[in-house]
């Protein structure tokens, strides 16, 4: 199972309401289930450093199947997972990487926002995760 | 004068419509002023690996502000920008990159189109470029 | 449909019998249908540049789902692909990398050889991607 | 002296074995004496983010001729190796890399897991290096 192209619309059209409404600006990106880019949306006046961050974010909640944030939490110094960042050509391990799943709970792909707060960015990446 | 998200996204819709009335799945990618990107769809089923030079198509034509296939002419062996493609971390000079303009003939940003023959990549930017 | 641990070792399997009966050292990599790695054997003695050809061979035909050599006579100067090499961090477009299907014909991963003419490569990686 | 390609493949064979004894899917990863790429499997349904872990651990291990989680413990805040991760393209330093010796105790290769836990990662890659 993968994402549509008309399943990340939707989403990033969720994560730009919710942006809206709490009067944030993101870089919101859609991966399906090979972490390869599906849809792609930076809100007018989004931080330039974002772009990339989003994109690394959503591969890294498909790379693992998890919320990023819980792999920043394993990451830390003297941490299991200290330094995984270095992996995959870099990965973004705090909030705002969310896997996508289908109505079966399969993970079909994953969003990833960056823009505002940690807790910001992932009340963003869950309202686009959810409309799917 | 930079594109906004919202021209972006009239600039994709153009661009799927003319893509699938000529019975092709593209990856479409814009860029604003800057050369970084605004806003991307992979239609469903798009080859792999036209992700990327859609992306790369894009940032092309904004960097040099013209179509991509007029410096992918003067890229050839023996002509003036022979390997050009070695900048930037790679550029990619064969058509489906076009430079997108405002109301006053400004440029704003640029498309990139990748996933069929150069001349349906080139067809399918010009649509979307023109939806602006 | 993506192909399996074990049909990639199959297929290595095939690939290291045609390049010893030929009297040929290669590397031999195996992609899954996301242009992934699944499987590789580099045979003792084989070329150290190889390494890398061949990952890229089996990822340029899986990105494009056609055989890589197909690709080069397009890339060649003057024609439609000049220069794609320098897409998705860098393809090799000369024979040697083949797609694999399954019993219905439907893509599943592709193969990747490297070590000797490409002539040989090519009838290596075809004896791999026939195992399946 | 070098690994085989025999005995790469004798490593991966004992580290699924093991792999598939305790419920995990590893991806495994076997370098030569110079660190180079020799053996490669991913057991189907592996997180895709550990591909690139584990080549990154069996690199690291013979980089250093050292267990990779040893390197953990040295490249932490306020240690002598501090972020040696930046070197080499990316290093990983947490457990499951383990240098592989030979009959005589010489290094001849390393092996790399990841999928699990760091201590499943870690027996997995034990039981693959024992085997040679």
């Amino acid at each position: 199972m993968n994402i549509t192209l008309a399943q990340a619309e939707k989403a990033i059209v969720a994560a730009k309401q919710k942006s809206t409404a709490i009067d944030t600006k993101m870089n919101i990106a859609v991966v399906d289930a090979r972490a390869n880019l599906v849809a792609f949306g930076r809100m007018d006046g989004a931080w330039l450093g974002s772009l990339d961050i989003s994109i690394k974010k959503a591969k890294t909640a498909r790379y693992f199947d998890m919320n990023t944030g819980i792999i920043g939490e394993l990451s830390q110094p003297g941490q299991p997972l200290f330094n995984i960042e270095h992996s995959n050509n870099g990965l973004i391990t705090f909030p705002g990487g969310v896997p996508i799943k289908n109505a079966s709970g399969e993970i079909i792909g994953a969003i990833g926002v960056s823009g505002s707060s940690v807790e910001n960015d992932h009340a963003v990446a869950e309202a686009g995760a959810s409309a799917i």
